[in-house]
């Protein structure tokens, strides 16, 4: 196993701590990303249901399909009598759903009447799971009382050990080496998939002995006029020069992820792309330099704020976001956002991608990086230079 | 576009037809390989809900994240007025939901009252559409009734037009590529993580003037006693003399996809590898004798059952599903599934991935086709040597 046994230990108590302020006598996790964190089990087989019964004593439950269940044999920290394989059957039909048989094992194993004394939160935003699935644990259990669990795993998981912090160190030694594939590869004449072809070998191949793993999401590759809009993949178009390319990638290991954010530009930037990237350095700068346990997430955003409207400007989304674990199609832990409406107090061992990520008319700029918060500061996890990169200029 | 207005307005066409057969007034598709067949939009930003509003009558409306509405004008076949942002404030809330925004924009177009004549579908079993997003529309919107919609676009798509079976070849030359570069690199010594590098290089580098796209799911490589499972990616292992490798991988082309596998023996294979081998590649080559419109799909499983069970064998998963536009986390279309208990019936220009995949105790084999059916008979996609391989023996 990756980590220890005191490790997952300790993450099931977390939960369960937090189950217990809630109410809640069970959970059901079905997001591959807090899956992988309470187990370990960790497969691209979150295509079909899934998921792990968390009750408030006693074992947990990794319910998969039949033909993952060698996959979680192989990979999770449970005993191999509580992985349960659903049968082949229940898979992509019109009236009947894997959760059916869930439900059906669940009762077989005498666990539906000890979880109906309080309530059984399930992950009512989490990316695959559906409101079928949903609907076949309502009927199927009816004694049950179903609440939203407040996404209670990504919550503990956004406080780090020192073994993640230690991995996504490798992450980012990861993600340094893919910007240098990116910045070296993108040049006028070169087309925009080959350049993702190169950052996606450097991610996968990984640097310094440390093998890469891949990214919750591809690399993108907003370029010249398109870059007024973030999530675009590539093309098959050729740089041009004189054009901007914003370049945002993650380097991942072991499912843990460090992202990242740049701009090239090809010949000299224009006048307003470079006074944009000045504003966007700035309110990068000082975010970085309020970062310390005790202070509102909040402020961080009103530090952002300040700095751009000294420049004229001001970004209507989130700047930042908690990172760690992640699965397609999202590196974010889905907590904490920095922006002024988030009531989250930094603590130690939080991480966050902060991204100064505009996209104005016609053009746009990103620059970003991957922070610990540390005991009495913070730590960025990459080393890349923090400017509008020019090339050929 | 990549299609011509003719195309979109023959698929809208078609999708509305089978609303009306179903008593649908009005469809709510948040699949975004639907999105993508019915607008041609297309970014990586289905980490964040997104719709598209098909009415019985009039124009569709697509709901993106309010920073994703540049990259939908870019990319979509619809007027820009019929492009809608939500605002970032909706975005991983813990008591507001962006489909609260996007049905409040319904009412605010008018379009409620209209689509309350018959059952609003909703794709209740897709990725990527939460329980916490349709009980949003569930309440904000009371006096429509909510109804399964029963994959209606993906059964729409399950019979390609000549110019998606067009891209699908492109995508097989990719895949041929990608398959290649896997069967260059994999060899003792050689760590995983840099066969999965290579074959992702190739993948998006594409081939033959023609660019890859990133496949919906990335390269698969069980590896020894693992492959008795197959879902598990890479490691930073190094094969081994003597291993067998499993490699399931698609080439992507514009999100189309043609899946392949096929196996690699380091070594001389052992006998009882050798002979799951030939008994998978005569039940293919069985399949394949059968493939033609009209046939039951059934029948193409009864006739791979026959012929493993004169191996002494069986396979209690499926042997095929139906292709063509992927994203993450599946490149299956989610419709029709090769198996005795499917009920539908070939008809040309469907397009399966057939995939005799076999986990055994401490070893696994698997063997695929990309394939089309033609008016007579069956295209594969791909032309790369249909059996076992093997390298240094």
């Amino acid at each position: 196993m990756l980590f220890s046994d005191e490790e997952y230990r300790a993450r099931l108590a977390g939960v369960r701590q937090r189950m217990g302020r809630q109410g809640l006598s069970a959970l059901l996790v079905t997001d591959p990303a807090n899956i992988y964190y309470l187990t370990g089990y960790n497969a691209w087989s979150f295509y079909t249901p899934q998921a792990v019964f968390v009750p408030a004593e006693g074992q947990m439950l990794l319910f998969t399909r039949a033909m993952d269940a060698g996959g979680a044999f192989r990979t999770a920290w449970l005993p191999p009598d509580c992985i349960s394989g659903y049968p082949e059957q229940y898979v992509h039909q019109p009236h009947i759903h894997p959760f059916d048989w869930v439900a059906g094992s669940l009762r077989d194993r005498g666990l539906v009447a000890a979880a109906a004394g309080g309530c059984v939160g399930l992950e009512m935003d989490s990316h695959f799971f559906s409101p079928k699935a949903y609907r076949a644990l309502l009927h199927a259990l009816p004694e049950w009382t179903l609440v939203d669990s407040f996404e209670v795993v990504n919550w503990v998981r956004s406080v780090k050990s020192p073994a993640e912090i230690e991995l996504m160190r490798k992450a980012a030694s990861v993600c340094g080496a893919a910007m240098q594939a990116a910045v070296d590869t993108i040049a006028a004449g070169v087309r925009q998939c080959d350049a993702a072809a190169a950052i996606s070998q450097a991610q996968i191949a990984g640097s310094d002995g440390v093998d890469g793993d891949y990214p919750a999401i591809v690399p993108m590759l907003p370029t010249g006029e398109a870059a007024d809009t973030p999530h675009l993949t590539w093309s098959a178009d050729r740089f041009e020069e004189g054009q901007a390319v914003v370049i945002e990638l993650a380097g991942a290991h072991r499912r843990y992820h460090a992202p990242l954010a740049r701009t090239v530009s090809l010949g000299r930037a224009p006048d307003r792309l470079a006074r944009l990237a000045d504003a966007v350095a700035e309110g990068l700068d000082a975010v970085l330099g309020e970062v310390r346990p005790g202070v509102a997430v909040r402020d961080l955003a009103k530090a952002w704020n300040r700095t751009l409207a000294r420049h004229g400007m001001e970004k209507p989304s989130r700047i930042g976001y908690s990172i760690g674990v992640g699965y397609p199609p999202d590196w974010g832990e889905h907590t904490i956002s920095i922006r002024t409406e988030d009531e989250t107090v930094l603590a130690e061992n939080m991480t966050f991608h902060l991204i100064g990520g505009m996209w104005m008319d016609r053009y746009g700029y990103e620059l970003s990086e991957s922070i610990r918060v540390t005991s009495d500061g913070v730590e960025a996890f990459t080393r890349f230079p923090r400017e509008l990169l020019q090339k050929g200029r």
